[in-house]
């Protein structure tokens, strides 16, 4: 199999997507890859050419670029060269720790959307700290501003299929976001992509879910449109955040005791920190499209772009896009 | 001034609603109580009769009511008749740990609307982190499921006034929560909000603020729809408790060493436990009704009590009220 990689979005690039790389590489021989950027500063951090060829651009997409605008106008960027790679099928997928916007755009307009799909949604795997601790996949983070009930019923049969194939949980448990769980609660898209998820024969719906249960494993696909998807993940993340700053300058304003404990709790909270990061679950899928279109964090470092094409691999060996080919082709909106 | 209250609402009732009152008159002389509920079981609880009236009645309203239904069937529910003691003028504010859902509708149905106001909003202060931790007027929390444009202005303005004279913050910032900082980001809700925003002369409109930034003092106010609202304090909730739980496994799971420096930390572990606890800045507020309606959780402690009859007390005081009256007779959508 074929990854086409974006050398050079993200904040660390190209050194730490090609080190991911290079990792990755050595790891899984039946993959190669096709690196788009800067030859000269992608071969600074190459360790050798063994299934890697470089296809050289100067032109980038950065993080400032307006994105529907940059994927049209920079035909040479390194990001649209390696989705123009994945279209014509000189790849099977796509990675980029670039601007999320314009992988969005290049994702829609150059690799295509799947017949039937209206809308692909931004997914990735969340980590839950029930017993369990399978994670969950929460669909749209924030692919769509507006989205229609029809939209998020397609996001519960796309993030179903993943965890199906590539997370081989045998029958996901759909629940839709809501703001409670009874099944009258909700607003006027919730409550109509309700009855739409309660008829998708694709799926296990098990109904609301609430946005404090999501971390405690209260489902193992989580299906919200795009403006609350995008709130709820920022909202976690901006609470761990803070958690973990307040417990850090708790622990400097102690006294010795305090600092002494600390010191003496240190494995814990280094287990602690590993617990709450999900970049080992990989990277944010764009779902929908014709093939994986994969994402990373910009301050991505080289782990998480391993982590990252091992979840392509994954994706690509349990051919989870033709089996959400032919689901999407009998799916209620046909 | 005089609290009209709801004895018999939340998980502890009448004990910990009638200690809490107990501490709070004690605290405060120019503060007379009106306790409705079941005589018999407040007594037990009763110091002495200074400055508080029991009003009888077994009639309650439980979590499981059908909210309006409720206020509707059980005229004689501790709840409404507190409702109506504020209606008529007999209290200046009413206090509940009850149903949500029901306090709502009593406040919308009995105590009423302000002019002007088409949807009231539920609003509550949270913590912040930053170095001032003034913490932040968040609303709406959940009162409604769709909101209009016009609401979000409204809340704005309500939060605001709120912030200005309960919190004594000059000119509070008032944020939108929106899915990114620019100007053109959002959905077709909060880009209409937006524009309104902008132009609404009560207030101080900082622009759009991201649910990742909240803890960290991105705003004083900041304004969602119910919707939305609800899921971002669902989803910081339900963040701090998976950290806490996290947090205690590990220590449980650590050698002698890590739970000797647990034993060392133990202060600094409180302290991060009242730092995250914003029970202090009292209850949630039913903002846009003709008087204070204050709402504690149902598993609420005496001292939770304690803080929003302080609250009550200040917004009282303040005649925030009188103040958005004002407001509220000049505002856009006169």
């Amino acid at each position: 199999m074929k990854i086409a990689v974006d050398a050079m979005g993200g904040d660390h690039a190209p050194k730490a997507i090609v080190e991911g790389v290079m990792q990755a590489r050595d790891e899984f021989e039946d993959v190669t890859f096709l690196l788009y950027g800067d030859e000269k500063a992608i071969r600074e951090h190459l360790k050798d050419e063994s299934r890697t060829q470089i296809v050289h651009t100067l032109e980038k997409i950065t993080s400032e670029d307006e994105p529907v605008r940059a994927i049209r106008r920079k035909k040479e960027a390194s990001m649209v060269l390696a989705a123009k790679a994945v279209k014509e099928k000189e790849a099977d997928a796509m990675f980029s720790a670039g601007n999320t916007g314009a992988l969005l755009a290049a994702g829609l307009f150059i690799v295509g959307r799947m017949p039937f799909i209206e809308r692909p949604g931004l997914m990735a795997t969340l980590p839950t700290f029930d017993e369990k601790a399978l994670g969950f996949d929460f669909i749209d983070l924030g692919a769509n501003a507006d989205n229609k009930p029809e939209h998020l019923n397609d996001f519960a049969t796309l993030a179903s299929q993943y965890a199906k194939s590539v997370r081989q949980i045998e029958a996901p448990r759909v629940g839709l976001l809501n703001n409670g769980t009874e099944e009258t609660k909700g607003n006027e898209l919730t409550k109509a992509a309700f009855e739409l998820l309660k008829e998708n024969p694709h799926i296990h719906f098990i109904g609301n879910v609430e946005a404090r249960d999501l971390l405690q494993g209260a489902a193992d696909v989580v299906v919200a449109d795009g403006y609350t998807g995008n709130a709820v993940l920022k909202s976690i993340e901006g609470t761990g955040v803070a958690f973990t700053n307040v417990l850090k300058s708790s622990i400097m304003e102690s006294g010795l005791m305090g600092k002494l404990g600390a010191v003496l709790l240190k494995d814990t909270l280094k287990g602690l920190k590993t617990k709450m990061d999900y970049s080992t679950y990989g990277g944010a899928v764009l779902a929908g499209l014709k093939a994986p279109v994969v994402k990373t964090h910009g301050s991505t470092g080289p782990d998480a772009v391993f982590y990252t094409i091992r979840q392509i691999r994954k994706m690509l060996q349990s051919h989870v896009i033709d089996e959400l080919m032919s689901a999407s082709q009998t799916s209620s909106h046909e």
